[in-house]
């Protein structure tokens, strides 16, 4: 497969330069691939403007630049093949199956039977290889924004985007909002939303509108699950999240945290054309929603997949996920603690 | 105060450099600070090549090098002041909370009215501030190898070295492993090992006979909590640490872990005038152990510090732990528990 726009670089192939592409000079000095130091990825983001995280590279393996954003994979030294999106770092092979596994399971694993699921953002297809796993699902939409994120999914990191193989999957290549707007009302058993930071752009994927637009489209007891940011770096944020949902989601409202230990890779969601950084130094935060209707109680799971011999093994052995951990998820820092339940 | 050996930067103090001090050119370029970009501080070391993690400098305060290390003080933009050791980061002063509560009270509120507890390492005094909490508590030994360290403590960091204001606190300088062999049969009801990592001269504290002159420092029924690397990243080095910790200690041995967001801050050990890093990206493990007599079940706290209405107050409130915090530590995604409780 040829992703489109962009360039493979090595095996032969690096003469072959699309119309938006830049020149690769040692992988190291153009829009894609931020260089502070010289064979070393730096990640540096206005959102922590005194920090820096550096992977090594080994190889660049793609640049390209879609519609939406630049699109950089590279091998590093020590965490696999990497996905870089204007200049941030998505995902490593390496890491990823901490927060694929765990913004999919809490919600999915409160609610008993799912049937129709839906993802946006998620375009590697990590969330769907998770929702795959649930036998109950009969149907799994999808809305990615960006194309190529999805072809260089199936280029590059195939145990993620194994996810797409799965008949009950459709996908739709658009704008999460509007796909959201479309939907008729009390479709969805869970939706999970993949999104981007709270600051810039895509701040009203975290604001009442966009709940609202969320709480419709899930059947009465739905659940939705949203990244919700650190509690170290963003209190006041998640504490404005968390008066958000409680406004708009009339069953249970919980706030869950995880650790991903290099750079808590996570999914864009696209729909502002914007992109941002939500690696968040080793914790990653999940806000876990449901309708009125039937009660969920996210803190103890309904439903136990690991112990299900009907969930679908083909995509291979649960890595973090486990149901202690999912109620461990729910147990805050005093600190956060005080701020949240409050 | 001043430290001896060192040199204050700054406060027209610049020009008064000591015998074994390095000049400081712009706070990067010396041994105490190993520059890979101009006006960051990178630390990049043999047990993660390649990977590296950096903090915007400010300024740096002081630098020295003492018997066992070199010594340097900097003010962060985003961490407040970080104290560097041999070029590795231990500690900021935005995120020492997590581990030194965490390392102190996971043992200690494991046990009912500890009288006498060691801690091994810990030079900057922050263990010591939070085993001060305890009413109970008569006897606080501290054996901490490195002088300098606890001066720089008690100049730059007054939140931790509070902790040395505690009348019923003893500093020993010196060695952790002589001192330990002198304790007397039963000793101490709680001991806390803020060693430095398991690969390299630090290793035999993670071997069996160093574990065996704690559980003989120890009384029955008491209780040890020591750093034990992340299972993210050495996890065949916890399998043996676990294998060794059984076969010495015949009350309970667990293994918990927790997150600390930038560098998982840790204390040295110093026993071997080595020093090693051990951030662990986020995420940090321990290994608590109990010996023969009355049982400890750890992951239950059989004692609520937050509670308790005598503990000491002077020292501000918990920002970390608390008894949720303190179970949840021992729940271990699924790739820790198939090899951990194996």
């Amino acid at each position: 497969m040829e992703v489109e726009g962009g360039v493979k670089v090595g095996g032969g192939e690096k003469d072959k330069v699309g119309g938006a592409v830049q020149q690769v000079n040692g992988g190291l000095t153009n829009d894609g691939l931020s260089a502070i130091m010289p064979g070393w990825f730096s990640e540096i983001n206005p959102m922590w403007p005194g920090e820096a995280h550096s992977l090594k590279v080994e190889k660049v393996l793609f640049q390209g630049k879609s519609d939406f954003q630049n699109v950089v994979v590279f091998q590093s030294s020590t965490y696999g093949k990497v996905l870089v999106l204007d200049g941030v770092i998505q995902l490593t092979e390496r890491d990823e199956c901490a927060y694929q596994e765990m913004i999919t399971h809490i919600p999915v694993c409160s609610i008993l039977n799912p049937k129709k699921v839906l993802v946006i953002g998620g375009g590697d297809g990590g969330v769907l290889r998770e929702v795959s796993r649930y036998s109950s699902v009969e149907q799994i939409d999808i809305c990615e924004i960006d194309k190529m994120v999805i072809d260089v999914s199936k280029e590059f990191f195939p145990n993620m985007a194994v996810g797409y193989e799965d008949p009950r999957v459709t996908l739709h290549v658009g704008d999460g909002v509007a796909f959201l707007k479309n939907v008729p009302e009390g479709t969805y058993d869970a939706i999970i939303v993949d999104s981007s930071d709270p600051i810039g752009p895509a701040k009203e994927l975290f604001e009442k509108p966009f709940f609202e637009s969320v709480a419709k489209a899930l059947r009465p007891g739905g659940v939705v699950c949203t990244q919700a940011e650190s509690i170290w770096l963003h209190m006041h944020i998640i504490e404005d999240i968390v008066s958000n949902c409680r406004q708009v989601f009339k069953g249970s409202v919980n706030y869950a945290w995880t650790t991903v230990p290099t750079y808590p890779r996570h999914e864009q969601i696209y729909i502002f054309s914007y992109f941002e950084q939500s690696t968040l130094f080793g914790v990653i935060g999940f806000m876990l929603c449901s309708t009125e209707g039937p009660p969920v109680d996210f803190q103890h799971p309904a439903y136990n997949i690991d112990e299900d011999e009907n969930s679908n093994k083909s995509v291979g052995p649960l890595k973090f996920y486990n149901s202690e951990i999912h109620s461990a998820a729910f147990c805050l820092p005093s600190f956060a603690r005080r701020v949240i339940d409050s």
